[in-house]
C-alpha cells in the first residue's frame, strides 16, 4: 500500500461513470418502448436481458412463504434484529409537523407529508443485498409511505433470490415484481398496466440503471447516483494495526474503484498498516479485487500532526469515517464532512453496514460536503403554512404592497390593495 | 377565463426548459473559459455579456453603504420587518444534532452540520428582486453557514441596484461579485483568483444559469432549476371572487408561462371569477403578459364537490395553493401535495412572497408531490455516528459477519472477526 505526502490536491473526488454514447441511448429507447407498450415492453425486455419469460410480473404470496425454508434460523435472528435495530434509528428522525400562532390571528407553519409512494429497486444476482432492501424500505415506511413497491430482475429461472423474499416479507413489502434495468425504472416512473408509477426510486444498480434513473429524474424523485464506495480511517499510534488493514480491506473487496484510505500522525502505523494489508489480502476470496482496489485507490497518508490530518479528513469528505485514536469521541466535532462517523476500535463500518441502524446508503464522491445518508426526510416533504388575519393584513398590508411595487409588480400590489379597501 | 372540465389528465406538468443545442454548448464553452483563465475569462465575459469593464468584481464597503441614499426609509422599513418575519420563521426549522446511549455501550447519533460554503446568484437588471435575496440567504444564515457569497450582473454602468445592495447589506453579506450568468456560476463551482469555490449554489437565473447550474452539480449542490410559476384556487361558493381573481392575476403577471387555475364546487363563483379577471385585468401595466398566461395556462375547473375539488388539487400538486372556503383551516390535513398553502381571505398569495416568513422558494412542475420549500436543512448535512463498545461487539458480532457472509462479503465478516478473535 502507497505511503504518500499529503497536499492540497488530496481527493476522493472522480468523475462519475456517466455511461457511453450508446449505453445512453440505448436506455432512453428502453423508456421509450416501455412508454409505448407497457407491459409487453416489459415482458420482451425481460426475455431478453435477464433470459426469464414472465406472464406476470407480481412476486406471489406463494413464493413469499415458500422462501423462508432457504433461510437458517440464525439468519433469520440476525435479519430480524438488524431491522429492529434501523428502524428504531430511523424513527428518531422522524420530524412532526409544527405550527404558531400570533396575537394578530397571524398563523404560520410547517406540515410534513410523507411521499405517496416509493419504488426500490434491487439489483440481481449476487449484488441482490438484503441489506439494501432494509436500508432503503425502513427509512420510507417510517416516514408513513403507504404504498412501496419493490422491482428486482429475476433470474432466467424466474425466480428471486431468497434472501431478497424474506428480507421483504420481514419488512411487509408485498408490491414485488420481477422487473429489472432501465425498463424497471421506466415502469415506476410512467407506470404500465401492471405496474402503477410511483413517486420517487431509490436503491443501487448498473450503469443502465444509474442511467435511466437520471433520465426519469423531474418526473420523479430519485436518490443520489452513487459512486464507488469509500473508507478513510483516521488513526494515531495507539491503534491497531490489524483492525485497521481489515476494515480498509472490508471496502477494497467491494470493487475494483473502491477507495481506502489511511490518514495517520504516525509513521510507525503506517508502516504497519502496510504490511498487514499485504498479509490479510493473501487468503480473502475477493483478493483480486481487493488488490485492485488497494492498488489504484488506495492510499496512507502520514501527517505532522493530528490537527493536520484533520484537514485532510475534512479535505477528502469520505462516504465513511473511522476515527481509531486515544479519544476519539472527542475529534468528532471537528469533522465538517463525513456521511458515516464509526468512533473507536470496536466500531468497525460492517457494524453500520448491517446491524447498528444508521443508514448505510451515504454520500460518496466528495458530496458529504453537502448531502446528507438516506434519511426519513428523503421520504416526506414539507409545506409551508400562512394563515393571515384581516387584523394581520390590515397592519402590514402596505408594506407588503411597498415591497411588490419596488419588484414592479402592480398585480401583487394590487391583490393586497383590493382586500385594505374592502376593510 | 375558460371554464374547463374535470378529467384525470388535469395536471401543471410541463416539460422543463432544457434549452437549446447551441445554449448547451455555449454554457459548457463558457464554464471551460473560467475553469482555463479564471479572472481574466471573467472580465472578457462581462465585457460581451454585460457591457460593462470591471477590472475589480467585489463590491465595495463605499458601493454598498452609498447605495441607502437610494431607498426611502419607509421601504427600508418593511424589508427589515420582513427579514425579521423571515429568520423567526426559518429558525424555527432548525434542527439539533441528537446521540442515543445504549447500556451495553452503544452509542448512535445524528451530527447536523451546516454547509461551509454558499453562493447565492441574484439575476440582473428588472429581475434583481430584494425578496428572492433574502429567502435565499437567510435560510443559510440561519443553518450556520460561515461564508454566503452573492454574485450578480452589473449593469453597462458597472452598478448593482440600490435594493440588492441594500438587501444584501442588511443581512450583512458583504462578498458580493457583479458577476452574472453562466461564468458566474462556473466561478462559484471551480474558483478564480478573486472568487473562492463554494459548496453549493442557490438562486433564480435565465436559461443560461439554470443550465450552468445543472452542468455543474455533482461538483457542488445545487438547489432545484424552477419551472414557470403557478397558483392554484381553490374555493366555495362563500369565497370573494374579487379577491380570487387578483390572486390569479398577480401569478399571471410573472410569466406568460405561468399558471392561474382556480378549482371550485361552485359554478356561480367560476362565472363571477371569470368576469373579474377581464375587469381587472384591463388596468393592470403587465396586461399583455397577464393576459397571455390567463389565455395559454389559465383554467377554471368546476367540481361536483369540494371533495373532488381537493382531488383535483392534489393531483394538480401546485406550487402555491390557496383555500378560500368556509372552514379553509379544517382542509389543509386534506392537503397531501403544495409547497405553500395560504389559508382564508385574507391570506393572498403576495403575504408570503415577501413578508409572513415562510419561503417563497418552492417546487413547482407538479413536484411538490416530493419536493420541499427551500429551507434550513437544505444548507446542513447529516453525518451518522456510530460508537460500538467491546461489550456490543461480542455480543452482536456473529449476527455482523454472518449477514456480511449472507452477502458474500468475506472481508466484512472478517473485519469483525478479528476483533473478536482478539477478546
Amino acid at each position: 500500500m502507497k505511503i504518500q505526502p499529503v497536499n492540497e490536491t488530496v481527493s476522493l473526488t472522480r468523475d462519475l461513470d456517466t455511461g457511453t454514447e450508446a449505453q445512453r441511448e440505448a436506455v432512453e429507447a428502453i423508456i421509450e418502448q416501455v412508454r409505448q407498450k407497457g407491459d409487453t415492453a416489459l415482458r420482451e425486455l425481460t426475455k431478453k436481458f435477464d433470459g426469464a419469460s414472465l406472464e406476470q410480473f407480481r412476486v406471489t404470496k406463494e413464493e413469499l412463504e415458500g422462501a423462508y425454508s432457504q433461510i437458517s434460523e440464525d439468519l433469520l435472528q440476525a435479519l430480524r434484529e438488524a431491522i429492529v435495530n434501523i428502524r428504531d434509528f430511523h424513527e428518531r428522525q422522524k420530524r412532526q409537523s409544527w405550527m404558531t400562532a400570533k396575537e394578530d390571528g397571524t398563523i404560520l407553519g410547517q406540515k410534513i407529508t410523507p411521499l405517496d409512494s416509493v419504488g426500490v429497486y434491487v439489483p440481481g444476482g449476487k449484488a441482490a443485498y438484503p441489506s439494501s432492501i432494509m436500508m432503503n424500505v425502513l427509512p420510507a415506511q417510517v416516514a408513513g409511505v403507504k404504498r412501496i413497491v419493490m422491482v428486482s430482475p429475476a433470474g432466467a429461472d424466474g425466480k428471486l433470490p431468497a434472501s431478497v423474499l424474506v428480507t421483504a416479507s420481514e419488512l411487509g413489502v408485498a408490491e414485488i415484481y420481477k422487473v429489472g434495468g432501465a425498463q424497471a425504472v421506466a415502469a415506476l416512473a410512467y407506470g404500465t398496466e401492471s405496474i402503477a408509477p410511483v413517486d420517487k426510486i431509490t436503491g443501487p444498480g448498473n450503469i443502465y440503471v444509474a442511467l435511466a434513473k437520471r433520465a426519469v429524474f423531474g418526473k420523479v424523485d430519485i436518490d443520489m447516483i452513487a459512486g464507488p464506495s469509500e473508507i478513510v480511517v483516521l488513526a494515531d499510534e495507539k491503534a491497531n494495526p490489524r483492525y485497521i488493514a481489515a476494515d480498509l480491506l472490508s471496502q477494497a473487496e467491494h470493487d475494483e474503484q473502491a477507495s481506502a484510505v489511511l490518514v495517520t500522525n504516525s509513521q510507525e502505523l503506517a508502516d504497519q498498516v502496510a504490511g498487514e494489508v499485504e498479509t490479510q489480502l493473501a487468503t480473502l476470496p475477493k483478493k483480486a479485487i481487493a488488490e485492485a482496489s488497494i492498488r489504484d485507490y488506495g492510499a496512507i497518508y502520514v501527517t505532522r500532526d493530528l490537527v493536520e490530518a484533520i484537514d485532510v479528513v475534512n479535505q477528502l469528505a469520505p462516504e465513511h469515517l473511522e476515527i481509531l485514536t486515544e479519544e476519539p469521541m472527542n475529534l468528532i466535532g471537528k469533522i465538517r464532512h463525513a456521511g458515516a462517523i464509526f468512533v473507536g476500535a470496536y466500531s468497525s463500518e460492517p457494524v453500520g453496514d448491517y446491524f447498528a441502524g444508521p443508514n448505510h446508503v451515504l454520500p460518496t464522491n466528495g458530496t458529504a460536503r453537502f448531502s446528507s445518508p438516506l434519511n426519513v426526510d428523503d421520504f416526506t416533504k414539507k409545506s409551508s403554512i400562512i394563515s393571515y388575519s384581516k387584523q394581520a393584513l390590515q397592519t402590514h398590508g402596505h408594506k407588503i404592497s411597498a415591497l411588490a411595487r419596488l419588484e414592479g409588480l402592480e398585480a401583487h400590489a394590487r391583490a393586497i390593495d383590493i382586500r385594505l379597501e374592502d376593510n
